[in-house]
């Protein structure tokens, strides 16, 4: 087993996570989140979302949270932006790294952002122009790189389609999301190794759900092939609203763990890391999501 | 990825999995599971053990479950016997294949089994020539083969001398179990690697709990290794004695996900697998430890 010496990990749990909870926090509550995240040594917190307060009311308060929080030197905070008008707030909220987002499936575009996939690229390509402008890194997601929840299977040639896309409006970084937690570690690899062949793994990231469970595994076959980039979520934050009561994203806690064993730094403790989930667990009044954090809470019990 | 074709999965959760949750269970339920198993094409389920009713207790009726089962054709339904004692009542019971345990930690052996590991292959001997001269097939567990709860790390080279001495004492397979979970990819694969140089791998299974999350994870790297059979319990029964509310062992339904990914051939339907699940889950009025179940329940409500 050949594996990368570092893994940089992209915690995703106070956007992509606390997005897909039914509940909505107060803003000082995912500013401690965010500032436990980056205590316990995380090198990249995604720290909110300036998209639609009414398809998104989880986020609304990404303003209030940038400006309320402590942010340290060395730890990135990139925020997620669909539109000029959200790259204007970030700018406004002293954002210093951006997300976008597209998907691999047309049917998934449609109906999660309204538009194509062209369309999608289109919207993004003044924003990305914008940014650059602006000295801000740009990390792009591609969404259902292993299946949709509408399509089914999807291409892995669109997957790659799609990552070249992101790349060219100039993404440094592209995150390729299993979105619906389908895929297995064959596949995973190959879908990985198709997208390495026109955007070099350097500038590849891989962003698993928990759906079915297999999240770690893909993950091992991605370091495998070595990918030095991975999302997580403290707790396994979220969830599938394909599938209710369904895994949301991997937990952080996990993929530190299986890191820590892999000899793998990522600078990360995971004492704190599972602090933090416990800290927004209780605040959510929801069990985690991480094996690894009710392990270690049990043997403490 | 290289990969064994097929897998035989050895569904321990009729034993290992219910003797490890807090009720005790009617045995026309234990029936049931173990046919509604047999019945999603598990090609061995392991059926119950004659230990001590007094430690424990939920395999006290294991005539019982024995005497209704109705056995299928081409299925195996071993048994585990700790002595001479559990294998006359084995044999009573028209049982056709047993499974004994050892430990790979002394501490373990001692506070698990209450006698040295030395002693455990002694007591074992006799019950395995009795068993051969009856013409029953024998396995053997090694539990703690990735770390010991008492003594923490656990030499490579204790696995392989435990493992090679059940087999040498006339054991057909060799289960090596991650009793507490804590294992990760890489040292599952060179403690895998390790007992593979003497016990050749056509005579491994591997035993992994989910505790710290690693076990598909840890199956994955193993399977790269060659092992062509897997322990595992539906729903993810049982728990984890050394972390209360942690996982217990891997789940079924997620192994048999994977391998379907993988175009491994296990010969069970993960449909009916799961529906097995459902029914013990219910009966024991607990939540599924299979996120697979978790994602199917999700999505067909």
């Amino acid at each position: 087993m050949a594996f990368p010496k570092t893994v940089e990990l992209v915690e995703v749990g106070p956007r992509d996570g606390l997005q897909n909870e039914p509940q909505s926090l107060p803003a000082a509550v995912k500013v401690e989140l965010i500032e436990r995240l980056a205590e316990a040594g995380c090198p990249v917190v995604e720290a909110g979302a300036f998209v639609s307060p009414k398809w998104v009311p989880q986020m609304a308060d990404t303003s209030e949270v940038l400006a309320n929080l402590k942010r340290r030197t060395g730890v990135r905070y990139p925020v997620l932006v669909p539109n000029e008008k959200g790259l204007e707030r970030a700018l406004a909220a002293d954002v210093r790294e951006i997300a976008v987002f597209a998907a691999a499936s047309e049917t998934f575009s449609q109906r999660n952002i309204n538009c194509s996939i062209a369309e999608s690229l289109a919207r993004f390509a003044p924003v990305a122009e914008r940014a650059k402008d602006a000295g801000l890194p740009l990390r792009g997601y591609v969404s259902c790189v292993l299946g949709c929840p509408y399509e089914g299977v999807v291409p892995l040639a669109k997957v790659t389609e799609v990552s070249l896309a992101l790349r060219q409006l100039g993404c440094d970084e592209v995150s390729l999301g299993d979105t619906i937690g389908v895929g297995t570690p064959r596949r995973a690899a190959e879908m990985l190794s198709a997208v390495a062949a026109q955007v070099p793994v350097e500038h590849l990231a891989v962003h698993f759900h928990d759906t079915y469970g297999q999240a770690l595994a893909n993950i091992l076959a991605c370091l495998e092939l070595g990918v030095g980039t991975v999302d997580a979520a403290v707790a396994g934050l979220g969830g599938c609203p394909y599938a209710k009561g369904a895994s949301g994203n991997v937990a952080s806690e996990d993929v530190v763990y299986m890191l820590d064993g892999l000899g793998i730094e990522s600078g990360i403790d995971l004492a704190k890391l599972a602090e933090a989930g416990n800290f927004i667990c209780e605040a959510l009044g929801r069990r985690s999501n991480s094996k690894v954090a009710l392990a270690l809470a049990g043997r403490a019990a």
